[in-house]
């Protein structure tokens, strides 16, 4: 193994210089990038999203669990899935860290590893930010900047009544990998020398450590003329998450707990931990999918999107929100995300 | 006394609300503000300028004498002076905090006082951020963007032979008031029955805790036409920011002790702490003024203003970067901020 070295052997510009030194830009609306007092973008002719997150150690993730790349990986894919919510295309991140005494450049070099990863798998630059000391533990600060033709944006507030509620992809994944790790992580506690037992569990797991942002589905939209009509992504869970579009669309809703999706992988680590996975999908968060609504008139478009599932449709605000259940019941739609006071 | 509101009593979208429900945008190039998955800015024309900085508690500031509503003024100040660095115009600002228990919803509402007076003083919106808890101490990450008529934008790597070297304002003072609240800190610590002694010292109290932006100078530039071949704000340091310059434009300095603007309270403060004001000034930082380049030839519009001072100019890269004492003799420059693995 060779030598780790110290951070404070290189200082604040030397680890900059070091962790950035090979990456080039790759969009021609980046002027200027990382060196500077700020980094220079040419949006022109086109509106500028912006969207910031703060990650930290112990709250938002925890390192016996998440490998340092899968972390840098995903505290990118966290902001770029923000920016898709509005309809948008992201372009550029700037990233700051940080991170106690105990971290070396090796390991910050690996989360940049993950940083640059999904830079280049979603097309953006990393353009600036910021690098300190803390007294403890590691904190990470995004902000994704995206372009969107002008009123092209899709906002919260602009669902109508009788429009469908559809979801991308599969819910409640992320939670039952987040659980089982969780799980294991307490076993070795109590005894290290028991490995962890992972075995057939990569899909949830995999959701939990390493999402993908829907890019997929902007694209869809784009090629086929549709402009939903309220759209966000999925990081609390869909019951407290369809509640904003509710609330600020001055609207209710109708959901199905038979038309929510789940998938296979999901729904067998859910009845291994006596979990209902419908309340996985509904409670846990961070699946990172689109939640959004469009008029009725485009359903024949989104069947050809076998990635698209509807689940519901808007109602009257006076109807509240409510989930029909599988067996016909009708119950209040409640938000109890399992991070209600962690990321946005 | 009011009774203090422990923020799990609103959860997070509540805070938010609390902190930002009087705030109003400003800025016609904000479309879309707080409350979305992002925010939305047309920058139609203009190049966008983005700067970030991640503050912590204990690393970068000390709440034992960092008042709240200051701490919100100088966190946003920070941010804008990397915006105004580059030539350019702030319009916007995301900002994120996490914070321990301990914080209450009224000093985060004295931290967002802080913020917004910065915000309106200087024009720019808040458009977005998050907020979380943290396990210990309080975290604030703001991002801030500007606009640029294109290829106005000032960058450090710039400066020719021959330029002359420029700072606005004074320096050192920054400085000179950390050490001066530390010093009473060290004393209440010691003795918490003595009432701190900050008589006469406001200038160099308030250069540190409540510092400017120098928004006026990017307007002077403009009004005459000058555009500087180089520029950056003076955060580490005359010493190691000037070395940046250099570095980047690939040339060397010559500066001159004598024509390093201090003030006559910054003076005056460093004889009582047995201080020499050129080591204030060269390796204090904080100061958020300007350095910049300009050729020789725009001499005579700099002379009109009295905020602006030559201190040297520039030279071949062989000739090294050297500091001309009052004495005559010849030092190299070095870099040695106060706060080297601080922010950027």
């Amino acid at each position: 193994m060779s030598e780790l070295t110290e951070i404070s052997n290189l200082g604040e510009f030397g680890l900059i210089e070091h962790l950035t030194k090979n990456f080039e830009t790759q969009q021609a609306s980046t002027i200027v990038s990382i060196g500077d007092d700020g980094a220079i973008i040419d949006h022109f002719g086109k509106q500028t999203v912006i969207s910031t997150d703060l990650l930290i150690d112990g709250i938002h993730f925890d390192l016996m669990y998440n490998p340092l790349k899968h972390l840098g990986y995903k505290s990118v894919i966290v902001n770029l899935s923000d920016i898709y919510a509005m309809n948008a295309i992201p372009t550029q991140i700037t990233v700051s860290i940080a991170m106690s005494s105990r971290f070396t450049t090796e390991a910050m070099s690996e989360f940049y590893e993950g940083i640059f990863l999904a830079c280049e798998k979603y097309g953006v630059d990393l353009i600036g930010g910021d690098t300190s000391s803390s007294k403890k533990g590691f904190i990470i600060s995004i902000t994704a900047i995206g372009e969107v033709t002008p009123q092209h944006f899709v906002k919260r507030d602009g669902a109508k009544k009788g429009d469908l509620v559809c979801v991308s992809g599969d819910l409640g994944a992320a939670f039952l990998g987040l659980t089982l790790l969780e799980r294991e992580k307490k076993i070795f506690l109590e005894n290290p020398k028991i490995q962890p037992d992972l075995e057939n569990e990569s899909y949830i797991i995999g959701r939990f450590l390493k999402p993908e942002a829907r890019a997929d589905m902007i694209d869809f939209f784009e090629k086929n003329n549709i402009v939903p009509t309220a759209m966000m992504d999925l990081s609390d869970g869909l019951s407290s998450d369809i509640l904003h579009i509710c609330k600020q669309s001055n609207l209710g809703c109708r959901i199905y707990e038979d038309k929510i999706p789940i998938a296979e992988e999901s729904r067998n680590a859910a009845f291994k931990f006596s979990l209902d996975p419908t309340m996985c999908a509904l409670n846990g968060g961070e699946d990172y999918e689109l939640l959004f609504t469009i008029p009725q008139d485009l359903f024949e478009k989104i069947q050809l999107n076998n990635q698209i599932s509807v689940i519901g449709y808007m109602t009257d605000a006076e109807e509240k929100s409510k989930l029909i259940t599988k067996g016909g019941n009708i119950v209040d739609m409640v938000a109890q995300g399992w991070n209600a006071f962690g990321a946005q």
